[in-house]
């Protein structure tokens, strides 16, 4: 039995759970090493504490000795019969997070007496928590981020265009050995910085005095990083350095209190309490951080209504902001790693407003 | 009133619905015109029968003016009861078929006497058939994608890896206008044929002889192409062009009877039932076509459960193949629309094997 199951049967267990259906194949990937696009497709593991497991798998998927119990059906058949068939209705079913309604419902409509729950936490919360290896490949995805970001600092010239700053970024991750970018690079000039998912554009040009805001993030190995600079173009008015500590100082405050049990509310309460008294709470309204591991934004986040606890292996981010509309934004994003006694952080360019261009 | 509403409107009364969620965010921009990218945040269009519809949106994406009753939350708020704010729990609720567990069991908990159905149709189904200017916008998607397979077939030569011809087709539909690829390019020499989803290979070179098994497809202003061909490099053995004659007289068998009013059960047998009369039934266990538009897999699909019937405006792929692992593979596809009196084929690549490299 390898770890990570053991470790989902351990919080089934805790849960009250007997049977589980696993359908991200990203969390199956993370317990068996198979990795399989389904598309529209039914797939799906499910998990049980009595230690059976099957596998559902389309004759399209090429998928050899899985070391499970496998059900094999195609196309032709009725694949909700097919899971309603590996069901004990007696028992409560968990269900992980992203099994969509086509799926869920009809599963429901066939056994009327099932309870379904939803049991994403179980498989979640282990995938939360990184060994090792898992650590080592999220440091290095994280050099490398680190490294393109400076180099897309020295690159940044007025009268270049978003697209062309986004474009550099993503070409100096191929060179690195990155497999890609672990979401579309964001790159936004001046206003356009109030628009947390701004796409780049190629035609508007950077004007000396404009603020440059880089959120950009690479995958080395299957694995993300994630990171967020605001820089200010041949000059910086005051109003925007301002601003710019004050976001600043919201990252250090949050950093500083991440340790062992320390509850993700209170990591949030330190940015946010600071805006807040600083007067910009208005143009704060989303949470702190998300968790990131195989996919950029993964289970788990830094938030007011999260009252869960940091453990040692946990890997988030910490990136407030200030975005006023019509005007400018400043992020500065950092992942931190939740160490045995503290934290580390996994990006080092300088967080201090600088000029480029 | 937009038309497209109203038609999904027309669909909720004949099934008995007063309220559906829709989340897919293409199927809200197929409605409204307005494209997010939520993520794991909730985004929702809700349309209800009386006329009056709801968007749920979040401080984080910067919409303005929806020209419907918009309900805004941050973060921090919990989304679940907000949604359930908007559900009348006394009457059915349709849901569209990407909605997740992470936010389907939650609101089925938050109201116990709601009852749940699967409405995707609704919406779906109004997607499904294009209008004139989706039309047009796909007959221009498939013939950059004919013009780049021609340009594929000239360009392959022995000795080649699969990534380099993929990478050659991607750079095509980049020079052609295309914003990119629909799906990832699928190219595989020889036995690589037989696995449906194959990943081309950096290492992997041509050799005389052997199969070249080309998908691909592009985006079109945000509507997509797909195609198959199989070729042979230098020379072909009679066994392989024996099967991929009787590969392409199923889809000419299949195409052929492809007007309004047939059932997409009854244009499968067409495919179907001669692959089996030839003895090779056991090498073909999937559906015969998909529907596709904005995505290249959408609602709909050409199988033998599929007891629905093809109207104008439809458009979907015939694409049976012969799969022998470890020999070779052959699939033949093309897109079809459904006219008024018959169909047009959207694609115009010979279909007949030819020797390439």
């Amino acid at each position: 039995m390898n770890d990570r199951i053991s470790r989902v049967l351990k919080k089934m267990e805790e849960k009250g759970l007997t049977q589980l259906i696993v359908s991200d194949p990203l969390s199956i990937r993370f317990l068996t090493g198979i990795m399989v696009n389904p598309g529209e497709r039914l797939y799906a593991l499910i998990l049980r504490t009595s230690g059976k497991h099957t596998m559902l798998l389309n004759y399209l998927y090429f998928v050899k000795d899985t070391g499970f119990e496998e059900v094999w059906f195609s196309d032709m058949e009725d694949q909700i019969s097919i899971i309603a068939d590996q069901i004990d209705p007696e028992q409560t079913l968990g269900i992980d997070k992203t099994w969509p309604a086509r799926f869920l419902i009809p599963l429901q409509e066939k056994l009327p007496q099932l309870k379904t729950v939803w049991g994403s936490d179980c498989v979640d919360g282990v995938r939360a928590v990184k060994n090792e290896e898992e650590i080592a490949i999220m440091k290095k995805a994280s050099e490398i981020n680190d490294m393109v970001m400076e180099k897309a600092a020295n690159y940044i010239k007025e009268g270049m265009t978003e697209k062309q700053i986004a474009d550099f970024i993503d070409s100096e991750y191929l060179k690195a050995g990155a497999s890609g970018t672990s979401f579309d690079t964001i790159v936004c000039f001046g206003p356009n910085a109030a628009d947390q998912h701004h796409t780049p554009s190629d035609t508007r040009t950077l004007k000396a005095g404009e603020c440059v805001l880089i959120d950009m993030g690479c995958v080395w190995q299957g694995y993300c990083s994630d990171m967020t600079r605001t820089f200010y173009c041949k000059s910086a008015d005051p109003e925007q350095t301002e601003i710019h500590d004050i976001v600043r100082e919201a990252v250090l405050r949050a950093e500083s209190v991440i340790k062992p049990g320390v509850k993700f509310c209170d990591i949030d309460a330190q940015a946010r309490d600071y805006i807040d008294e600083k007067g910009y709470s208005e143009y704060w309204k989303i949470r702190l951080g998300h968790f990131i591991g195989q996919e950029d934004h993964e289970y788990g986040d830094v938030s007011p209504i999260n009252k869960n606890e940091a453990e040692p292996g946990m890997i988030f981010s910490i990136e407030p902001g200030i975005y006023i509309e019509g005007k400018y934004g400043v992020r500065i994003e950092d992942l931190v790693l939740v160490t045995e006694d503290g934290h580390e952080l996994l990006n080092s360019v300088e967080k201090k407003w600088r000029i480029v261009g």
